[in-house]
């Protein structure tokens, strides 16, 4: 499994196999080690080959965002499934379907949805989300008495088979150290807490949490039962800057093909643009970067190549800020090796890659 | 050709197909008395379903920015092809086999590249790129005498049929108003007449230029024999905000389901993300704006929606602004219908779209 660079002719994504098995290696010990389950994110990938490098499909529960890719990983045999994204009613006839082949759990934060459910004829687990800060889904952590009403609603559901509560702090992402981190964190547990222990479930409910920020750098969990980070398989250049990975943590790069060279302007610019990228960019002070250029080697890519930045995109066209001198031994058509950004969305981007190892 | 909603389930792509073929006659027009041929870019659909309504495939000359597309329309059918991205040396044995079917057009914008051409077996028309500001790819209109060599260079290719120059100002995208666009394009227009005056090459070359702003509001293009805009088929809330475009000539929207409301936030939140809209936005003041919510009516959309903005994206959530009033009546799994920030980058990522015509 090595790189055969001569063959590569266009935008390769190019996916480090040791890393990433490393990455999951080592959250699968912190979740173990923490006592929570985990429930990888397969959004991040959305490949079935990847997604049995976490364990057998038929054991490993996971975390989907999309109904297409909770019936593409049923379709390839992942048998526990959580739908991590709020119900859309149109969606339920094959809600409904997958629900009777699989595990499946939905995802619910309004009282409306718990009327849609009562449709459902097959069995599922349902997650009510809870906003502890991240303001984009969720019901407010504070309004204790209306996730009150909603459970009791959800427990009359003929059909519901498990209860729980689902948490995703993803303001950690405007973090920059592991106290940043540490803050969400600790906030989002704490209100977590607060709404637990104010409500005193009978029997308890079912509790998942979890961003790579926070499962990457925190070693403790309070209350939950699981985690559900996704990113780390890979991890990028905004993960880097959070502070989440190292350099050598990174497990997914772009190659892109020189195209043009202006020594006089610092830059080249690459076949590899936002059909590739995406368009997603890491502040970098002040200055959105799409990606950073590495130290290409034989086998795949080693340290962050000073002053060399993905700076600018255009559909097909990627402006690439690189020292000068180097630019003046690049000939058309070398290869320049570029940790994205966002490996999630460049991965949705470019579905295909190609695994390597070192 | 009505849209069902009903049948909708998730993220749809709506194209109107008056809208787009009433662009498609406007420009043609538009050329026809310019006196300058217009090669329509199909970077923007990537269909050759739309492509048709461009006219017979057989005889539309097409600008394309990758091998995949110039292969992919090479396949059905179309005969004239200009790849409008400087070559990469990787693809040379698959560009000497798309020569062979069809009459191609390769940019160059290096000494280098020449060289390569050298190992071209079929024929094809070339171009060298030349930048006259947008600061990209091409080499300066001031190199008057480095052009010059290398058209030199070029004539003694036994394959290159036709010499030729390309432009592409894409820094009008940067104008907010006539007056904007006016001021690029007569810039970019005496620049290459300057060269061209400058050179005097004997029988003259083949001379490309055009963007969707510049081909929308102008009406003369000097020096020019053809035009190559891409955006205008669909065009887009930036292309509005350039003053491209009115929204009633805006051809391609994002149907979206409701998944969450927050009248207390002013914001609802969509199955709509970055991997349907990609994250490319328009500034409206300093804010980035991925998409502008439109009226929904029985037959399609009607005027934007007043403080109805798509205002955040992740991988498959999108936040929406909303009237407060208007959240309270939302139903889960509502359709909003919102205009990207810019279609080519949504239609490259949702790829499959619902034809309608109203």
């Amino acid at each position: 499994m090595k790189i055969n660079w001569s063959t590569l002719t266009g935008p390769t994504l190019l996916i480090h196999k040791g890393r990433a098995q490393r990455n999951i290696a080592t959250m699968q010990a912190k979740a173990q080690s923490a006592g929570v389950s985990l429930r990888p994110h397969f959004k991040t990938h959305q490949s079935p080959i990847i997604g049995k490098w976490f364990g057998p499909a038929d054991s490993t529960p996971i975390a989907v965002s999309s109904l297409a890719m909770a019936q593409q990983f049923a379709d390839a045999g992942w048998q526990d499934i959580h739908l991590a994204i709020p119900i859309n009613p149109r969606e339920l006839p094959a809600l409904n379907s997958l629900a009777s082949r699989v595990t499946l759990t939905i995802t619910i934060e309004h009282e409306d949805a718990i009327e849609l459910l009562e449709r459902m004829n097959a069995p599922f687990r349902l997650m009510i989300e809870v906003d502890t800060g991240y303001g984009r889904t969720g019901i407010s952590w504070q309004q204790h008495a209306r996730i009150r009403r909603m459970l009791d609603a959800a427990q009359a559901l003929t059909q519901a088979q498990r209860l729980g509560l689902m948490v995703h702090s993803g303001h950690s992402y405007k973090s920059h150290d592991d106290a940043g981190i540490q803050a969400v964190h600790h906030e989002s547990s704490s209100r977590l807490k607060e709404l637990l222990d104010t409500m005193q479930w009978p029997g308890g409910l079912w509790i998942s949490v979890g961003d790579t920020p926070t499962c990457s750098r925190m070693d403790r969990f309070p209350g939950a039962h699981e985690i559900r980070p996704g990113n780390y398989v890979f991890y990028d250049l905004q993960q880097r800057l959070i502070g989440s990975c190292d350099w050598q943590d990174i497990a997914a790069a772009v190659a892109c093909p020189v195209i043009a060279r202006y020594p006089e302007r610092g830059e080249v610019v690459v076949h590899g643009g936002a059909v590739h990228f995406s368009k997603d960019f890491a502040l970098v002070g002040e200055r959105p970067v799409y990606g950073q250029v590495m130290n290409k080697t034989d086998r795949g890519w080693g340290a962050p190549l000073g002053q060399g930045e993905l700076i600018g995109l255009s559909q097909e066209h990627g402006k690439v800020a690189l020292p000068a001198n180097m630019i003046r031994e690049l000939k058309l058509g070398d290869m320049l090796v570029i940790v994205p950004a966002h490996s999630c969305l460049t991965m949705a981007a470019l579905r295909e890659f190609i695994v390597f190892d070192d």
